[in-house]
């Protein structure tokens, strides 16, 4: 009976990696609509490209720095648990690759291409993942610490700080670097709207995170077994096994 | 065994609340593609507020009124069975939703947005729940008194009746009151096309509307065990745990 | 405990076609965002009807040639293994379809109605069948004569060879003999550009593609238990049970 737990568990990591990938149209289509016209194919290739190069760092360094291990090994090893380890790698991927789209629809009509895949590539391969490492994967002694400190580690079950928070941190001093748009304030200070291009885009955008959402933060649990509709509430650890005591807010 | 099986429980109906949510994306994108231009984003809205206000009406009244049975409880009752109850409350939830959801459509570019909140408000709280308490958790006695004078229960699936035909019924006096679009018929009689705005996002809502019907029908199967791909022919009742013998329709 | 395991294996199944019947309003939406404004329309409706011409000629004829069976028979025989043999005919379906939808693509703009509804019909209800049939269900032989030749069949996983490649062969005539688009080469030879009508629908159709095509690859392992993320590393023939090797790629 355990090839189907097993494949249960990859079945339901993989949905999740199904859901937050596309999240990554989500991302597309909400700067697509919120952008002037003439930028909308740049935020749909940037989206795009953007997640191309996490998927090559990420796989290369970033999930190494995260958790000590590769992927660069035999087959007969990544088929085992019916490739389980493979699908975990997809579904951190689809965070991984968040941190750069958030970025992205911070900054958006205001940077160049190229200087902003090189940021892209840095964050996802060294500066996330070190992170991650940190809070997921008890690196650097931070989590003992806290633990010894509070009596508990710091708890982040889906990401809404390693993740949406790294990535919200690393958007504020690019948006302060990069300024606002050329002629969004006209010399007397008044402001020169730039309206959405298309509300129907960016409510189609907004609508696909919000289903895809779902994925980020049910398949958190990682295991079939440790699914839950109240999340938190007596949710392990998505990566050490512990249990908590109380309710967390996602 | 018993974490898996719950889990896996909790997952099946969790799919269908997830693809039934992606549906009111599909209500919303039908009506914007076929009202005017000016009321694409009023199409939009409606369908939003409107469900976050069946969330709250139907969390705090509705659920109470159908199944008598409330979330006001401590975390430790809400996580049990992989907090299965709360999952199952987010899945009647996206149909009950779907009640206003399919009276906006009907009355769409001729209604304020205001009574339509409050319409929306009794619906969900009030009228739905009442209907759905006497088909499918069986109040009043009707569904006792059908079996005594029919030899069976009236069943209804996935609510093709309890939800979608009850809608149409509300949609149809509110189409009746609000009469036509103004200036849709000239003084001569004459009919004064309103084009749909969007073929493409008309299309794009009956894509989502028709992928996430499957959510609606299958996961009214409630737990993996009942699920059938031969809907209704040996299918227990969602919610009574009957046996129907013969083949029953959506 | 058989209840369950088949109830997964059920869901598993409807999950990939569900995801793949998605890609048909990816492809729907590929195309209409690739063709000119006055033949939108046109490209929804045809993969529509397409999808629909496929599913009854397949229901009645094509499976039947592909797998010597058929559903015409009584809801207690339907109903066996949770419905299972139902939802992998509509898994399978979803499949057919493709065929239609890549030819579709390949004579955009360029192709009368009704004689491409007569071609869906044949290439759905004989051609494919044949094929999928000689490829997936032993049919005449070849893959007997093929592994005493070689020591092993021709193994084509998820239908990058029944499927896409077939479409794409039967598209090349269609192409040669349909020819250009009129007005495409001016008479000088100059080529009179027909841009994208709309690059966001084109590309909200390739998300959806690709996001789907998970379902299409991932369920063809077609029950829970031969899940892998490893796709074809250790994989059992979908439909003949035996193990290969090697890595085998999509």
């Amino acid at each position: 009976m355990d090839a189907p737990k097993q494949g249960i568990d990859a079945l339901f990591i993989l949905l999740g990696a199904i859901m937050v990938l596309a999240m990554h149209a989500g991302f597309a289509f909400l700067e697509l609509g919120t952008v002037r016209k003439k930028n909308q194919v740049n935020a749909l290739v940037k989206i795009l490209v953007d997640f191309s190069i996490s998927t090559v760092v990420y796989f290369a360094v970033g999930y190494s720095v995260a958790y000590g291990t590769s992927f660069f090994v035999g087959a007969d090893v990544l088929v085992q648990r019916n490739g389980y380890e493979l699908v975990k790698f997809f579904f951190l991927l689809t965070f991984a690759a968040a941190i750069p789209a958030i970025v992205s629809g911070g900054i958006a009509e205001r940077a160049r291409f190229y200087p902003q895949l090189v940021a892209t590539a840095v964050i996802v391969g060294f500066i996330y993942p070190l992170y991650e490492g940190i809070v997921w994967n008890q690196h650097f002694g931070l989590q003992a610490w806290l633990k010894a400190l509070t009596g508990d580690e710091f708890h982040d079950f889906a990401g809404s700080v390693v993740v949406h928070a790294l990535g919200g941190w690393i958007a504020l001093p690019a948006v302060l670097l990069l300024g606002a748009r050329s002629n969004r304030y006209k010399k007397d200070g008044a402001i020169s709207a730039h309206p959405p291009s298309s509300i129907p885009f960016l409510a189609l955008g907004a609508w696909v995170l919000c289903v895809g959402w779902f994925g980020f933060n049910v398949m958190s649990a990682q295991t079939i077994d440790k699914i839950s509709g109240l999340v938190g509430g007596q949710q392990s650890h998505g990566h050490g096994g512990r249990h908590l005591g109380g309710f967390v807010a996602w």
